[in-house]
């Protein structure tokens, strides 16, 4: 059922690109944004982790919202990551992206403190929502452990969105744990789950999940949503865990801005914000040789 | 050598009061810190982590130190934590503390990315540092571990100190690892190293260390003061980290707050922000109880 979300499908987590003074490259960043939808991709996903969320100001992420807007992407296609550790912060950005016609959000937890209870949570999102009032839009929960330290039980989830329908909508996983995902997908059958693990992405489909929120979806969106389109395709799904591993071996995110690099000739996607560390052209080259191996891209003309 | 630095001494890492709306409760703040002051401390920490600083929006943060300034605490008691995830926010918020006067800033890395290599944190805080500028204030690096999940190691931060010297001047060690906290001792003998861990006080003393920056001086200031101010007083030592335990078994801000509440009987201490719960008022009053066999609180008259 929830495979027929309106917001079904792939979404690229997008990467963030900076120009020379480490600002935000806009033109960049809405070229590459056309480059995904053109590929299938259901919509895009902004300042998530994959583009280093956490590393722009609330300002900074307001104005390349409305940039990739005014850049002619439509307010449709764009689930941005509004969540900060404090309530009015999340609240005032979250509502932006709402006022802007985005059609959902996606929320961590406040991620600083540790060790914190269900109920805690319970009340840092409903505080979120019951401030965001009449103007609140459907929010995705975004669950990632290894980042935050937190994990969101299926039951927490399933209180919130009993005690918020139509605002709690779905959830994305990047536990990349499967056992946790297939409860999520079991507790949660009214929900729209994404995986942030696209080694699971079939079997998360057969199990009713609603798609990726993906950042291999920066370099492989034409093999991610071939497999969510066709749902079993296991030569597919192998091809791409077999990717997702050649990328894992080293920090995600520059290597990922390093393929890019490397795809579009324009080395200067490679830079990061701190505290990332760009990595050489070097492994941007050799790890998309490793990608035209598993079959996941073509070879470059 | 340290112990003669101008901001020796045992600073109050204070907590946060909240009104019936859950909005600082300034006023209470003001008295709290002058109560602290008038103990002997020599300063208040604000909105570090037993002050709930990520609960709270920048512009909550600066708000409220101006109005602490405004109450009537002299700039140079304050040392608030004004770091972000993003650089841009902490460099606007630790600016705005060096321009109302305070004499430093306590910065934590940035918090939401995990496994990131120390030139990374060494770019972060260099990028803070070289955009503050000509604005640039004293700045102590805060070590938590447990929240962060990184380690701001010895030798990353002898490296900042020696790149930004008469800037990062020093370290708030929140390990709770003596081990590590005296290898920040031996390795940064130049340096103002705090800890967080009341029950190495009298350890860090005798090595060197600056002082403390405490979440237990919000109830019991006059033990840690005189314990500072002695430099040996096992028994004192004792005492306080019998405190701690009793402390430490709770999740310890909301069992602050319900001492504070209990002592001042003023139960509008007890709330905290989201995602903390607060604790009963009986939790307060077992433990203001404990902490008055511990012979760290005097009886209530």
């Amino acid at each position: 059922m929830r495979l027929s979300s309106s917001l079904a499908g792939v979404w690229a987590a997008a990467l963030s690109p900076l120009d020379a003074d480490g600002e935000l490259d806009l033109d960049r960043l809405v070229i590459h944004c056309n480059r995904l939808l053109a590929a299938g991709c259901r919509g895009i996903s902004l300042f998530g982790t994959t583009g280093e969320g956490t590393a722009f100001s609330p300002a900074e992420r307001q104005a390349g919202l409305e940039a990739v807007l005014a850049g002619g992407i439509a307010a449709d296609r764009l689930l941005p990551a509004t969540a900060f550790c404090d309530v009015p912060t999340t609240v005032a950005i979250t509502r932006h992206a709402g006022s802007l016609g985005c059609p959902a959000a996606l929320l961590l937890p406040p991620f600083y403190m540790k060790g914190v209870s269900d109920e805690g949570l319970f009340r840092h999102y409903a505080a979120v929502i019951e401030a965001l009032g009449s103007r609140v839009l459907p929010l995705y929960l975004y669950n990632f452990p290894d980042l935050t330290g937190l994990t969101l039980a299926p039951e927490l989830v399933r209180r919130l969105a009993d005690a918020f329908p139509e605002v709690v909508v779905g959830l994305k996983d990047s536990s990349g744990d499967w056992s946790l995902s297939s409860r999520y997908l079991a507790a949660l059958p009214d929900l729209d789950i994404f995986l942030g693990d696209e080694r699971s992405l079939q079997a998360a489909r057969r199990h009713g999940g609603a798609g990726t929120i993906s950042g291999m979806a920066n370099f492989i969106p034409g093999e991610l949503v071939h497999l969510f389109g066709h749902g079993d395709d296991d030569a597919a799904q192998a091809r791409i865990a077999e990717a997702v591993g050649k990328m894992v071996a080293h920090s995600f995110i520059p290597a990922a801005k390093a393929v890019v690099a490397d795809l579009t000739r324009e080395p200067t996607w490679r830079p990061v914000r701190p505290p990332l560390v760009e990595v050489d052209a070097a492994v941007g080259r050799r790890l998309t040789g490793a990608l035209v191996e598993t079959g996941c891209l073509a070879p470059a003309a």
